[in-house]
């Protein structure tokens, strides 16, 4: 499937230059969000994972169906403040500013397989702060499934330890 | 299934005297997140939903594995500013203050059946401005599907005129 046919390009959004990847009109169509997810699902299964990690928001539309279709938890990293319980967090860049990001202390288990899910492989900032608090917790990050990769912005220079697979790339 | 004994209760968050319902725990025990979700997804297959909405962010959680597994579309209902293209936008008042939600003006098609997921029914301000949206759109709003109820909330007032759907209650 082509699933660039679904994604919108919206010109100088989030500002000036920037050329946006609209996966909501991907998400709109049954057939194309369902092909998608199960092919990332099919890469979590063949890496053995026991729990799958996404960053809020577009992160839970990409890790929550791979985590139901697999029959594993999902464990959410959110915005500082999000979280009810005890967190650990990290200092992240991202592609359009900074921020801080977190995890519940006792979502990961020691030695646990996890597969982190997002929508996009940008400058690579969130996912990095993500694998930095999984490994805290303890947990093996053992592959990392993206929708699409911007290859131009070199996300996975950041990212060479770890197992990256993306179902497109700009 | 008991769901309850996977729902975490964190009191006095995010402020004094609430009981907040933590579904992180059970979304990363995968057998009862899988459980829960197909109760939900059985309850929009009854409905013949033909596409899911959901509010940011633990409407993404409830409703893109729903979507995924009917195969439907998914409809992201998001806070201002962070969908890409044009939408119309709707005030409502929160369990705890106010802000503003939006949708995309072509998410959905004029006489589309749709079912709203989300993870909390409290007093219903958010689920009310998303009926409002999608309604607004031309969509026809069949059904209403939560894991969690506060009855003490009486949201249900708000929704008397939709089928809705709660898994556990409170």
């Amino acid at each position: 499937m082509d699933f660039k046919q679904y994604i919108t390009i919206v010109e100088d959004y989030p500002k000036e230059g920037i050329r946006f990847k609209d996966i909501t009109t991907l998400m709109q169509d049954g057939q194309a969000y369902k092909k998608a997810i199960e092919e990332l699902a099919n890469f979590a299964r063949e890496k053995n994972a026991d729990v799958i990690v996404g960053p809020e928001a577009r992160g839970f539309v990409v890790g929550c169906p791979i985590a139901f279709e697999l029959e594993k938890g999902f464990v959410p990293v959110r915005k500082k403040g999000k979280l009810p319980r005890e967190v650990i967090s990290v200092d992240y860049g991202l592609e359009y500013g900074n921020d801080s990001l977190t995890i519940h202390k006792d979502a990961i288990q020691k030695g646990q397989r996890v597969v982190i899910a997002d929508d996009l492989l940008a400058t690579g900032g969130t996912i990095e702060a993500t694998i930095n608090m999984v490994e805290q917790l303890g947990g093996e990050v053992v592959g990392i499934a993206f929708l699409i990769e911007l290859t131009y912005l070199d996300g996975r220079d950041k990212l060479q330890d770890y197992d990256v697979y993306t179902l497109t790339q700009y």
